[in-house]
């Protein structure tokens, strides 16, 4: 075989002018994953002030680092929002208005911000009062996953509130693959969630979770997978979980009138599909192993075994 | 204790000589994980242009840079392949002919590359069909981990096809360590794949897929584990999935003559280890959870809640 | 809306003074997380020679190489525990003594090193012999994150024993984000051990863990959720597993008395909340899976297709 680069280009070329749908070579600018990482980075170090920099910054420091973090963060983020609403523009928006409306919602975000800060200590203390292995509340912020991701979720809900599309989901997107964690912008999420260990716990978009509710790994709060798909969008599709809630390992909640009642519990790795009233223990007929001693000769799955 | 800073390291010089198998000093160049990591990303840039660098790219730009970037990543990826082939040569090569062999299958490789495209066309068209949060393709390629995914696993295919040996896996497992989805590059995958969510999910190395197949967060498609271990190597010991099969979180498929037949429906949490026929419904017997008021006094398990 | 620069920044000033606990202007410095995962990668370097480095280590450079490195990871990391103990000082321990503590525990901890290598062989074996995907142990060091995460878990666990606070766990939760493998560094872990593709799986701080165990994907060793949180620390909570146990994907094991006896088999799914006798064989009553044709009326859940 003896293709060129010339060809190898050609070849590309042809490939990028014939299938449609995955380049983007003369259309409206993207926002860009990159940028919008650093930008969320930042976020972080404005919400966790002294928690991220690698040495710890004094009282007297504070008001100029902070306002010069503010200053660089508008900026940037300003334009990443301006590129998705000229990408998705919100219903109703004039294309002028654009610019106007970027620097806003830009604002108007920013000084939101105080008012998640209120929120994530309440998701901090729910951490380290619900788990035994945490040291302190400065480990739990250090070291534990799930802060950064909730912070990440409980930022990108304020740009989804206002239709600013693409850019919350690339945000929690980028959480997802650093906690394992999977939050959608659109959930709303009340006071002092935890979610232990993180990995593998999706929450969907349309999901309601009261306050003080307890997730654990592996977790799913999903929809149906109704024939429709995209005609779906918009609905109600994922449940609905009522204060003071926990789930445990593996456990599957389907569906968007699903409710599970204040004060439930659910053990892990059940599947269920339909509402439990308040005060419900939900556990698997499964929760009855089967234990055989592997000499038995009736063992089912014998080539189950290492 | 008053050790030396060349006492600790005649006592690592010792270890090193006296536990052999996972240190490499003196042998082949293994290939580099951080090398291929680099390369792997230029191969999304030349597969998606236009999506992962800061700023949009022209028409009028992209003859010059895809042939510049082509140019780069088949020198580098060259070198790793050659690295791959010397430690591991494929059945029948001689040591002699292992550079032009390595050259050649990375022409081969780049060749292949526009039918990856057109794979990978149908795999965006399944995501943003199948899922009513996601708001437009442009948002499923940007923000969606499953993307990256399925790209870097049809690229490695390309090359675990070749028996190119360590370089394909390395690629996959930068993927899984992204995204939480681990895709074998052995794997054989149809169009419009999907898996939604992403974490947790594992495809083994001799899974068989059709086409228009959608899984979802923690599923298992994975082997016996039966005595024999590296016996095993080669043999097809993971699931068989035919056209059109939705398979729900956390469900688990096992073993090589495990066929799901085409149009089925495997619920969560299901744990099957043999075929079902075209066109079934598989749920589990949990279906049926318990739900118990928590105030009963019979509830087995009440040191369970919270 | 019409806030400055000035106005957010004194709204989030306010913030920080009114809100406490999860910032950290004046305090002790905390360990730094990013300096920590440098340390970590360093570490690693010492414990697989040859594996991280760009290129080929040859035996002339190694006791030069070895002993610069060690230096240089000597002064760090000294650094990070002295933070740590003056953040959480070792009961008993007075805080003139901790720069002299920090010194000697550094020294003690990189001593201890070639004995974690020699665990970390058993592990690379266990690997490899238990993974007929596996080609070569250095496939194994190179691609599987099942190696990177156990080497941090023994780095940690080494640390944790001398009951360094912070740090041991911001080491296995950077370990945490890359292979979805969630080690506490208090869980002690017997010779040859092997989690299979990781995502998801769980081992908690007070788990026990025997010789030869293989744990697959999403497998949970966990603690109930009792009343209590904070009152339960230090409690053994998390189960024992005895040697030769092998627990298949999914399967969640509760509980500090719940003790898999040796040899036993647990399958995917399971929710075991007791103990089982030696060579027991766990299966869900869920093996009995329904079967169902779609087109039978009689199907329970029929919006439960896609």
């Amino acid at each position: 075989m003896n293709v060129t680069v010339t060809q190898l280009t050609n070849e590309f070329l042809d490939s990028y002018a014939r299938v449609g749908g995955i380049n983007h070579l003369d259309g409206k600018n993207l926002p860009s994953k990159r940028e919008i990482a650093v930008i969320t980075v930042d976020l972080l170090r404005l919400l966790f002030p002294g928690y991220f920099a690698e040495e710890v910054m004094h009282l007297s420091q504070v008001k100029t680092e902070t306002a010069t973090l503010i200053e660089s963060v508008l900026v940037r983020l300003e334009g990443q929002i301006r590129r998705s609403l000229e990408y998705v523009p919100p219903p109703g928006a004039k294309k002028k208005d654009l610019p106007g409306l970027a620097r806003q919602w830009t604002l108007e975000f920013l000084a939101s911000l105080p008012n998640v800060r209120d929120l994530l200590c309440t998701d901090v203390e729910a951490a380290y009062n619900g788990d035994p292995a945490a040291l302190s509340k400065e480990e739990v912020i250090l070291a534990y996953p799930f802060v950064e991701a909730i912070a990440v979720q409980r930022l990108a809900h304020e740009l989804h509130r206002k239709q600013v599309a693409l850019l919350p989901r690339i945000m929690t997107e980028w959480a997802h693959s650093r906690s394992g964690l999977d939050l959608h912008p659109g959930a709303r999420i009340g006071t002092h969630f935890f979610v232990d260990h993180c990995t593998g716990t999706v929450v969907g978009e349309t999901t309601d979770i009261g306050s003080h509710v307890k997730l654990y790994q592996g977790v799913g709060l999903v929809a149906r997978s109704l024939a429709g798909g995209q005609a779906l969008r918009g609905q109600k599709r994922h449940p609905t979980l009522e204060d003071r809630v926990t789930i445990y390992a593996g456990a599957t909640i389907m569906g968007g009138d699903t409710v599970i009642g204040a004060g439930s519990t659910v053990g892990a790795n059940v599947f269920l599909t339909h509402s439990v009233p308040a005060n419900s223990l939900v556990i698997s007929e499964d929760a009855k192993v089967k234990v055989m001693p592997k000499t038995d000769r009736n063992v089912p799955i014998l080539d189950f075994q290492i």
